[in-house]
Parts: C-alpha cells; structure tokens; sequence
C-alpha cells in the first residue's frame, strides 16, 4: 500500500496488532494507507490467519509468536474480543519496550482501563483505553476496509493517572484515521455504550427470539419482512463471541437500561388501544426525537 | 410516462388512486410505467397537492371532487392511512360505478376488510383487501418511486364470500408491479404484521424514549451513535399519522406480541451477568435466526 501522505514522518514506527479480524485487519490498512506506521505487525493464534493477513496485504508482517511480535512495538493496539483483552494484557506489558504505548479497541472500558492502568503502573509502559464504535455485524479480516474508522466516533478514555503525552497521540491516531474522538471517563463511557449499544442489541435479539417462539412458519415470517424488521434487528446477527464478553462486563449498566426501556415500552403500551389521542402525541414526539438525532 | 408493454391491453381501464402521497404516487407512476392502466385519477383533499401530482407526473389526472374522481373508476385503491380509510368507505362505494372493485393498501386489515365486505355486500361493488408492505421512514408524494413496490411484500386478503374473479384481479395487479403476494385471512395478517412490523416500530419508540429521558446530553448522544442504534431506531422517525391509526386499530394483536417481546427481554437480561455461558447460546441462536431470515 502506497500511503497518502509520503512526506510526513509516521506517528509511530512500529505498531503491532494484536488479534486480526474486521477490526485489527481494518488498522492495518488504514495506519498503511495513512502513513501513520512505518511497520506493521500482526500477531494471532493461527499460523494459517497470520499467513493471510500477509497476503491480502492487511500488515506487513504476522506472527504468533507473542515475543517476537511485540518486541520491537511502539504502539501495541489490542484488538479482540474484551474477554481476551483483559487476559492477554499481562503478557504484553512485560514483552513491549520501555516507552510503548499500548492501546485497544475493547466495547467496554471500566475493567480493561483499570486493569491496563494496574498493570502498566510504574513499569515505563502506558496504558490508553480506546474503542472505536466502527464494527458491523459482519466479522472477520476478509471484511476489512482502510475506511472503516472514517466518520465514526472512537472514545478514547481518560483517568487521573492517564498519561498526557501518550493520550495526545492516541486521540491524534484515531483523528488521523477520520474518526471523531470522544473523551470520557471509562465507567461514563461504559453508561453511554449501554444506552446507545448495549441494550439495543438485547432488544433486537429479544425481538427475534420473540418471533423466533411464535408458532408462525419461518418461511412465511421469512417472505413478509420488511425493512422495518430487517434494520431493527439487523445488530442481533453480529458476532456472539464479541457480544457475550460486552454483556459479561457491563452487565449492571445494560440492566439497569433494560430497566427504563422495559418501563418507556409499558408506557407506550399502555396508550396502545382504540383512543389514539395520547399515543399521537408519542409518535410524534418519538419521530421528532429520532430526526433530530441524525441532524449534524 | 412510456409503459413498457405497450402492446398488452391494460389489467384496468381507469383507476382512481384515493390520496396521493408515497403510497399512492409510486402506485400512480408504476401503474403507467408498467402499463396497467389506461386512466390513472388522483384524488386527494388540496387543490395545490393535486396540480403537484400532475405536474409530477404520478396521475394524468386529479381532482379534489370526490364525485368526479369516483365516477368513471374500474379500480379504486385507497390510498390513506387506516382510519381515513374506514371513513371514506362508505363515500367510495356509492360513488363507483357497478362492477367497480375497491381495494386499499392500509397497513391493518381485519376492520377494514369486514367494513368493505358489509359496505359493497349485495352492491355490485366488491372489496379486496391489500397491503403493500413498501413504506419507509420517508412520506409524501415527492418520495414517490415507480420501483417502490418491486421486490417487496404485499399481503391479499381472503374471506369466505371474496370474489374471486376481483380477488384474482388485485393478485395479479400486485404482482405486475414486482410484489411477491402473500395471500391470507385479514385476521392473521393482523398477527402477522403486529409481529414483523407493529411491535418492532413500538420497541424503537420505546428505545428512543428511555435515550431521551436519560439526563445525557443530547449533542453528545448524537454524536456517539452508530449504525447499531440508527438501523435499530430508523423506522421510529416514520409518519406518526399512518402509525397512529395502526396502533388504535391493531392495539389487542400488538399488546399481545409485546407481552411475548417483555417476557424474551426479561430472559435474556437474566442471563446478563458475569457468567456468559447461556448468554452466550442466546447470542448464538439469535445471531443464526437472523442470519437465516435475510437466506431466501
């Protein structure tokens, strides 16, 4: 890949990926395309990924051997699942250079922050949470797109213990890829994902089980589906395994939305009947709402 | 418009489309386009609207006179949401000459089919019922597409005294137009549709309210919601006048799915904590349920 700006120097010399799906592919191209790395490493648990993400051109070098992936990183970004975040973290910090800044692109940030800052403390190593909100319900690397960051918004976390210098150039990488940067707490960040990721998955896998326990043939729920019904549950087909660990992690703020939801549904219900005057004005307010929503 | 058999005679001489507006306009020009009929009449409430439609090109013809617009018709479709529906029944059958065959595209089918089988009973007029499911978020004539049909359900319905000559005619309209026609009792098309369309438009209302009643700031929401929350929310934005009537008109079929949608919701959140084992499943299952309902 020929980056775009051949002028500038990197922003970092060498970035090792760790975990090569949508996500980590999609950094690869991008930190390529960008100019943002000189070199770039992706490190995985199956030689035979490792291999393709070579060819189709995502890194310019794989391994999974974890030594020697991350022994000469800059810029180590963690990109799986936030179970397995949380666990390899130990084993990255001791393996970087002094002076590494490691990063993730974890769905939650409360435990992986805390545990990142706990592990990195005192070490020269320097923890900064990230997560880009730019995942679909499509997963693995064959997916992946230099353009996938661009135009989504990526939270980059902040705590009293963040380190300033490594927090400008986290925020300045994702800038750099085109994502907008929010700048939150971690437990904040994780109240906001619940509200506007979180428990909407539930909802629509809720809805599916719903009709997927109707005793209506499934071909015939299949043929009458619309585009109402396909978009509002189309998050429930993504990845599970990304999805058990999110809900796993940030259990107590997903229930406590599923709380207000279960009671703004109620309330809708019950002006659900014959006199539509009450249930007028919901709709109303609702659509206007949810316009205004997509007003930049 | 140039139809595109224009050796086939026309499905229908003149057809008088009841209310102009997405629905109505795309039938307007897909009617002409595909050479169904010779006469398309608009007829709506406002002077202003009906010069429009012409000027657009969606009817060769509109009048605000309900006499006028009726007089001549071999087909009516109404065109308006539910309860205009209902209401202008009556005006309808009086007005249309013998033989005529009424039918409608509202999105609720059991009030409106047992009104027009009373109303035509014994009349020389005969009512089919059908719906088109094709809207989107987006209303009004100036969205209106000649393909909007194409590719997309519409349901036909059948009761035990429906003409089957007109029933046959009104299949064979929609499938002209691209529909795939499903063919059912209005009753279980009320289920059908409260199921895979009524209680997920609530359940977006519902999403959209507990985001606004949280105390977040609302530019911030806007800024850090994705496609998750916008696909999951898109249809809560659609016309508050059509949905309204739905809601008053299908409230017994809708509250009954959203009991079985409460009940999945609390099961799924049951399992939402730090052991992610039958979450996991639950994910899994949903995922592939969803996964095989866009396989055709």
């Amino acid at each position: 890949v020929t980056p775009d700006r051949p002028g500038d120097s990197p922003l970092f010399d060498t970035v090792a990926l760790f975990g090569i799906g949508l996500l980590g592919g999609s950094l690869g191209l991008a930190l390529q395309k960008r100019g943002l790395a000189r070199h770039v490493i992706g490190i995985g648990r199956s030689e035979a990924a490792m291999e393709d993400a070579v060819e189709l051109g995502l890194v310019h070098e794989a391994t999974t051997d974890l030594d020697k992936g991350f022994a000469r990183a800059n810029l180590v970004i963690l990109c799986t699942p936030v179970r397995h975040i949380l666990q390899v973290l130990p084993q990255v910090v001791h393996r970087v250079p002094s002076g590494c800044i490691i990063t993730d692109v974890g769905s939650t940030k409360a435990s992986i922050v805390a545990r990142g800052n706990e592990l990195t403390r005192g070490t020269g190593r320097i923890f900064v949470g990230s997560h880009p909100m730019a995942g679909s319900e499509k997963s693995g690397m064959r997916f992946s797109r230099a353009d996938l960051y661009q135009k989504s918004t990526c939270f980059v976390t902040k705590t009293p213990e963040t380190d300033l210098h490594a927090f400008a150039k986290i925020c300045a990488l994702w800038t750099a890829l085109g994502s907008r940067v929010v700048i939150t707490r971690p437990e904040r960040h994780d109240r906001l994902v619940a509200i506007v990721s979180h428990l909407p998955h539930m909802a629509a896998v809720a809805l599916v089980r719903a009709v997927a326990a109707t005793e209506e043939d499934k071909n015939l729920v299949r043929g009458i589906i619309g585009n109402g019904f396909r978009d509002t549950t189309r998050i429930a087909a993504s990845s599970s395994a990304m999805w058990e660990d999110i809900c796993a992690d940030n259990a107590a703020e997903i229930r406590s939305f599923a709380e207000a939801f279960s009671r703004e549904l109620e309330a809708v219900m019950a002006h659900c009947n014959a006199d539509g005057t009450i249930m007028k004005d919901i709709l109303e307010e609702a659509s206007d709402y949810r316009e205004s929503l997509d007003q930049r």
